[in-house]
């Protein structure tokens, strides 16, 4: 109870409760100054993001730019080309659709970096000075508010200290009481022994005594009401003071646990979100952006995957159409009157046909089998060289995984295609494969014009032979046909109508799908296929391009809706027919 | 068979057949001309590509250089800041782990733009350059081909002129003959009608009429005989003529039909397939940049959505723990050695006290209501807050829909946000509903500071008077241990730890999810919940902050693995308890 570490006086105990406000006062000071620099530090990110921006939009601007440049020089050229007539019968040709979609695409690619600088300028930076302005509006703000609070806290810090000092009044007083009335009840028990000890006393000296002691009792009285008012005091202060006490340190709580996290949330309030828009506008631009240049690139990569050789034959040869279609046929022409428009197959002559025939069927088969010996030669060899120039060997992903550092980006790059010793290697072989192709292909072809001109010999005087039977007449009558069709010099019928149309009729009219499967498409398919329907299906390719490809339909536009309905009322019987 | 049409002479037709030639010869040196200006411009076309690559290469490293620039200026401003040690502590808050993405995301593009840059360098362009060489080479070695079969054909037609010339030549013979004989015949006729007629002439001049119809007579056979032998030659020759005319015109028609094909095809040899795969390398480049971007682009999208003001708050008081830690609670501080350390409910002062208590219940629950209606009112405006801060506005797919021209794009781009009054309008309608909340939110905090200091004041009332049955013995040892441990200065338990363990235990201990719900995180979700449970988290949360923030791990690595079996033994005993 009287332990001398609890002997606390006044100064003692407010010079503790001062150390712990001014630690207070100190935290606060420093709360308000961390928010302060979190401020601060907002402000600048923002400001870094606004420059960065601004910045990106420059380079974007400068991109776009270059890649506009870039499309329209060659775009220009295309235009001002002197040939540009011919240019545009080029622009059928599937390398050049490819070409058109490239600087198509470089110019959507500018469009875009455009669109995105324009963005960064007028969507995202004034979302980022809005963010900036709103966070610094709420800063000021939330420490105003802040200092509201704090100073609330100080009061409620100053109240403790008055009801302390109040509580310690009282009790000094309280303690000054009971040692007053203490100093009494001593004076009184001296005074009390006295009276049994000293009876033998005077009267008199009984009587002051009896008085002193009856003034000793009030005073007691007196100082023991004085206490007692004073310990009345002094335990409504303490009460106070431990009231007061509770409230402080609730109060102080509630302010570190509550006040400065609602103080954080206020500085934040939108913050957040709004950054998170502003990073979404940038993020739906980028997306955006990818969208569009993946629609370009798939368009890109479909051209790619059109390129075809056998549709651009087609096409030239359908834009050259004069130089490519074939001559006038080479008739027989009569000489002084000659009357016989036939191989003359009848005796004295018959015999040697008969012998010419047999020798030319012996020296074509020999032949054929010969060409054909060289065309498989010559196929293998060009199934390796389209082998050779096919390979897969354009995924260059590796160079996008970002794992290594620059140094090991390039290497990468450089070895997946350009790598010189292998590329030398197979340019090398590929070049020797195609001479050896060359080689092949013109033995062949001298094979076949060889076998094409005897073929044509033996089938004319086998047909010939075959045909002694029948009466001359009919036959001189058709050559006369002909030649009176020759001689009309403003010929109806086209030269390469003429050809391809005896060609098919003598050959391909019972050929399976004439007409109907494109020659050079098939082309491609049946190089080691029976060479005939590929013959049969190109030359009626080249009839149908004819057709394709007059100024004038074969069909006049005003009776085509005529011609289709007696197409349709026809075909019916064509089917049952064929 | 006389019709004056057909009797044409050789000069005639030789003419006619020089015109057909002639025509024949102008087309063959068409299709080379054709042939060559298809070379050159295809030669054009991969000349340019390989400018287009090459300036396009020049522009990506341009922009690959910007972008790593502008990336690497605000990395090294990072860096070299001389709040060093803060900014680090800063990085772990979202804005600035998205600020730190996007510059690594700009510094992505730029090491892809880089690599494109040397994709087109190294690979691309030596491709086109390549399909360059081989289409030369090709086209030469075509053409090569091409003047063989053209040859070839000149030849036939050649042939055919000389088998026509000599028909020519043999029937004009056989016609000769013919008409030789037919003289003869005449003469005979002559004779032999006159030996009738002058049968009565001299024997003599009979003799020598006689002999001379012998010498007529062999003249007549020798004649015929010429003849004959005349008309089977003409006749052999017009058989010659005739299969010569049959293979040329196949011969034609072959190198029309088939050779032409076949020479064009040489040309086009492994183009389509070579120019395929340099595009397809272009394409797998920019669709692999594209992949490297989207998934830069994606972990910046998870960090937007990451950006949270609850998390950054509490790792903002994490990093400045010091500054936000509770205080030292003050303690009652017994003064002169006063003993009593608790409010005094006793008669004369328990009077008081009940009547007090009873006044701050009234007042408290009028409070109480009051702020209540506030704080409805704060929340309600707070969420109006929030949405409009969230609202979605940040899709600007529209700019990129080019559909239109870049007139119209730049006015959708400045509409979708930036359009003026409407933008003007809602900032002024957030601000002042901003001011709105700040209003009542400090009126909600002055009536919370009001009704913490009077709960506390009331609950410490409350409880005393309901404990003043206890014996205070209790209570007095109670407070001896806590002021014996304010003694102790060294305090070994921190006052973070004190104060919240404090309210925990007297309030907490039945909270559901206690150290176990993250307080902030369910502070957002709860905002108009029940407030203590909130409260509860928050402070089980501050708590768990502070543990976590220890330099030294609260379980000394030493003994944590001892630690974990001891809890996994115990763990079955607390879950059966629980």
């Amino acid at each position: 109870m009287t332990s001398p570490a609890k002997l606390r006086k006044d100064k003692e105990i407010i010079a503790e409760y001062e150390t712990q406000v001014k630690e207070i006062r100190g935290q606060l000071a420093e709360q308000l100054k961390c928010l302060d620099q979190q401020c601060e530090l907002r402000a600048q990110l923002l400001q870094d993001l606004q420059d960065f921006f601004r910045k990106k939009a420059e380079i974007e601007t400068e991109y776009s730019r270059n890649l506009e440049k870039l499309a329209e020089r060659f775009l220009a050229k295309m235009r001002s080309t002197k040939d540009h007539q011919y240019r545009k019968e080029q622009s059928v040709l599937s390398p050049v659709s490819c070409w058109n979609l490239l600087l198509s695409q470089v110019k959507r690619e500018g469009r875009d970096h455009a669109t995105l600088s324009e963005l960064y300028l007028n969507n995202i930076i004034p979302r980022f000075t809005q963010v900036s302005d709103d966070s610094g509006r709420l800063f000021k703000k939330s420490k105003e508010m802040g200092l509201q609070l704090q100073e609330d806290l100080l009061k409620v810090l100053n109240e403790l200290y008055t009801v302390m000092k109040a509580y310690h009044m009282y009790n000094t007083d309280s303690l000054n009481a009971e040692s007053k009335l203490k100093d009494a009840e001593k004076q009184e028990e001296k005074m009390g022994r006295s009276p049994d000890a000293l009876s033998g006393v005077r009267l008199e000296e009984r009587h002051i005594r009896r008085s002193s002691v009856k003034k000793m009792e009030k005073m007691k009285e007196k100082r023991q009401a004085k206490y007692t008012e004073n310990r009345l005091k002094a335990m409504k202060a303490r009460n106070e003071y431990l009231l007061a006490l509770e409230a402080t340190n609730c109060c102080v709580f509630k302010y570190y646990i509550h006040d400065l996290s609602d103080l954080i949330d206020c500085c934040d309030l939108g913050y957040h979100a709004s950054l998170n828009r502003a990073l979404r506008t940038y993020l739906s631009a980028e997306f955006d952006a990818q969208t569009s240049r993946h629609i370009g690139l798939e368009s890109m990569e479909s051209a790619a995957d059109s390129l075809e050789a056998s549709g651009d034959k087609q096409r030239l040869m359908e834009s050259c159409n004069s130089v490519f279609c074939p001559p006038v046929r080479f008739d027989f022409q009569p000489h002084m009157g000659d009357t016989v428009g036939q191989v003359y197959s009848q005796p004295p002559l018959q015999g040697d046909l008969l012998q010419r025939s047999q020798q030319l069927h012996t020296r074509l088969s020999t032949l054929r089998i010969e060409n054909e010996e060289v065309k498989k030669t010559m196929e293998a060899t060009l199934l390796t060289v389209q082998d050779m120039v096919s390979v897969e060997d354009y995924d260059v992903s590796d160079c996008f995984h970002h794992a290594g550092s620059m140094e090991s980006l390039k290497s990468v790059a450089s070895e997946s295609f350009m790598s010189k010793p292998s590329l030398a290697k197979r340019r090398a072989n590929q070049q020797e494969t195609e001479q050896f192709y060359f080689t092949k292909l013109k033995e062949f072809l001298e094979g076949r014009s060889l076998i094409t001109k005897l073929q044509a010999k033996h089938e004319l005087i086998r047909r010939t032979l075959g045909e002694s039977q029948k009466t001359e007449c009919c036959i001189a009558s058709a050559r006369m046909n002909s030649a009176a069709r020759l001689q009309d010099r403003g010929r109806p019928v086209p030269l390469v109508v003429e050809s391809c149309i005896r060609f098919i009729t003598r050959h391909g009219l019972r050929h399976e799908g004439i007409f109907r499967v494109s020659g050079s498409q098939v082309e491609v398919k049946t190089l080691s296929g029976d060479p005939n329907d590929h013959e049969m299906d190109s030359i009626a390719g080249v009839l149908k391009l004819y057709f394709r490809g007059l100024d004038h339909a074969l069909f006049p536009k005003e009776v085509f809706h005529d011609l289709i309905s007696c197409v349709c009322e026809c075909v019916p019987c064509q089917t049952q027919r064929s």
